[in-house]
This record gives structure tokens, C-alpha cells and sequence, in this order.
């Protein structure tokens, strides 16, 4: 094992810095962020940080850095009040990646990247279509963490679209039947190979592997 | 696809409303968290709420539901101000899960699902013996995430342990050479696929696929 102490972890160049610590969280979601802005141009940004905040309200959060590219992603919701989040699968996971170049203001990244926006009646952001399991949320609350300048941007869940046969007995989704991707580090995408879903577990005894719909 | 409105997802039935929801976020990490309470009692939880937050300062953070089993978790971080986090791998998954039972106040998780406690001289919280990438932090911030009561634990990382092997010439590190796991939905646990780390991405060019080493 190799251990790194504070001063060597403060020394770090800092391009190779940011890709130890980026290791250290393990496997990150990968989401499309669906926006639009005043004038109607619709704006798509990839993020590693989207988590479940809760499900009842259902509330997922994500990280925004002010300063880099996803900022036009914060100005929209700022301005909107409403943005959808999109699961990459592996059939566009390299277009999802060049969503993360610094486009400027007036490019579309929909355009750019040859994926497809898609709107429902409910929601004035756009959607990618590519997207097998995807949902529209209203803007909540954004958490200055004044530790390091970011922002965490809570939004309340309003509408899901999932692929129908992805959606098991007891609720659970087979995100692994959908291609869902994951990224580690900054810029490796995998997919998923699955041990098993684990029985709740109780103290005195131990977990039971379980079906997928969720049955002993 | 399935189109779940706002009007469904509120009248779901709690327990199926929890998995879809917990669904929605795409694959989370899987992380055990080490603490110590003031009785030197050693504490393990698994959490998948664990999230980077930026590498300059380091800061890694994670979701506490304070009515939950992770309760003691925070506790003893409240009381402590260090803890430690310990990527999950295939070799002790089902073990990991299981520290997710309620376990009363005084019985140790290490002792009930046989993982192995390890200290290093510069923290008080105990490392998981098993796991190939952990490190240790002390506590920054509490952030109240106050539309569900929950927390938001912000540690800052200070020292580092990691398989040697894994760590490649530009601070990528290979988790999915130490098999570590993600989870979906509550209970599912996935070892990871490479499909390929890719180039930067810039306006005008596709992103290439590069080595592990991050050479084009």
C-alpha cells in the first residue's frame, strides 16, 4: 500500500492532485443536465455529482462550480426554475464526455454532439432522447458551500420517463439493463456487471442474495 | 417508455416510492465510513451518499439522515472531528452491506461482520484492513440540507492509502483494477467495465479514447 500524508498531498502538482483526489469518492453517476435559457437555446452539460438527496420529497442534489463550464447550466435553472437530468447509457457515452468542452454561449450543445432534445407538456427544459431513464425537476434550493465556492442545487423530482421493462415488481430500476454508465476518476466511463441485490439487512443475521424484482 | 407525472409519483406506496426514487440518480458509490466514539468504540456504516466535492482544498462529502442508522456515524464525528473512508471491493462486499443493520449503541460492526479494524498514527478513526483505497479526513462543515433534515458532512482529506499498482503516471487511480463496487437503487451491488478513458474534450474535436496512463 502506498500512504500519502498531508504535506505530500499538499506538494501534489496540481493537475495530477486533481486526478488522485477525483479517484478517491468511487464510481460517480454519469447525467446529462438538461436546460434552456431566456431566448429559448436549449443547453446540455455532463455531471458526475448528481446524488439522491431523499425520497420523500423526492430530491436529487448535484455540485455547480461557478466558474468553469457549467455555469450556463446554473444561470438557466437560476432563471427557468426548472432542468431535467438524463442517465448516460453506453450508446452515446463518448457525445455525453464532449458536452464537457467549453462551448460558448450561442452553440447548442444538442447540435454540437448530435444528440436529440425532447420536451413534454410539463417541463420547458429539454430532455435528451438517447436517454433511457430520465426525469424533469423545479428548481428547490441552492446551498452556497462556502468552503471551496461551490454550490449544491437541489431540485424536487415532477417527472420520470423509463424504459417500461427496466421498472421491477417492488420499484426497483434495472439501471444496469438500460447501459447506464459510471465514470471514475475524470474521464473513465464504464458499464456495470451486477453480483447481486442483497436482502435489508438485520443485526444476527447475515444478508440473502435476492432476485431482481426483489423477492428471497 | 414509461411516463410516471407528478400526481403517480405522489400517490406511490412509500417502500416502492423509495426504490424508484433511489433509482433515479444512477449508479452511487459504495463506501464504508470509520469512527470512534469517545469510548474508543470502533463504528463502520456503509454509506452511498459519498461525493467529491473539489481536490484544492480536498474535500469529500456525504448525505447524513440523522434519524437513521446513521446516527452513531455522525455522532461520533460530531464528537471526534476525524473519520475515515473506505472504498468498497468485491472481496467484502456482503460484509459492507451488513453494517447496515441496526446495530445497538455498544456492539462494534467491525466485530459482527468480521472486517478488520487498522490505524494509522495521524487519526483516531479505524481504516477498513480489507479495502485497497481509503483515506482519512477531518471534519470541515455540517451543511443542514433543511428541506428534508438531513446533513450535508463536509470532511477535508488528509491522508491517503492506496495499492501502489493502482495509482497511474497522471494520478488516475484504477479502482476498477481493486474490483471496487457501486451500488443502484438500495441493495444492488455492480463491479465496473471499462469501455475507455477519453481525451479532454474541446470544441471542434471528438474526444479520443487514451490509455490508462492518459497518453493519446
Amino acid at each position: 500500500m502506498k500512504y500519502i500524508n498531508h504535506e505530500e498531498l499538499l506538494k501534489m502538482e496540481p493537475q495530477y492532485r486533481v486526478q488522485v483526489i477525483n479517484s478517491l469518492s468511487g464510481f460517480k453517476s454519469a447525467n446529462l443536465i438538461g436546460t434552456r435559457d431566456e431566448n429559448n437555446i436549449n443547453n446540455l452539460a455532463i455531471f458526475s455529482s448528481v446524488f439522491h438527496l431523499g425520497a420523500s420529497p423526492a430530491l436529487v442534489g448535484f455540485i455547480s462550480r461557478p466558474d468553469s463550464v457549467d455555469r450556463h447550466t446554473l444561470r438557466n435553472i437560476q432563471q427557468i426554475g426548472q432542468f431535467t437530468i438524463n442517465q448516460v447509457n453506453a450508446d452515446f457515452w463518448q457525445a455525453a464526455h464532449q458536452t464537457s468542452a467549453r462551448y460558448s454561449d450561442g452553440e447548442c450543445e444538442f447540435k454540437q454532439t448530435g444528440l436529440t432534445p425532447h420536451f413534454i407538456d410539463n417541463s420547458d427544459a429539454p430532455f435528451v432522447k438517447e436517454s433511457q431513464l430520465k426525469y424533469a425537476l423545479k428548481l428547490n434550493e441552492i446551498v452556497p458551500i462556502r468552503l471551496n465556492n461551490t454550490l449544491l442545487v437541489i431540485g424536487e423530482i415532477t417527472d420520470i420517463l423509463c424504459d417500461k421493462a427496466a421498472i421491477k415488481a417492488d420499484g426497483y430500476i434495472d439501471i444496469e439493463s438500460l447501459n447506464t454508465v459510471m465514470v471514475s476518476g475524470l474521464d473513465s466511463y464504464h458499464t456495470s456487471k451486477r453480483l447481486s441485490r442483497l436482502s435489508y439487512a438485520k443485526p444476527g443475521i447475515l444478508p440473502t442474495k435476492i432476485s431482481l424484482d426483489g423477492k428471497s
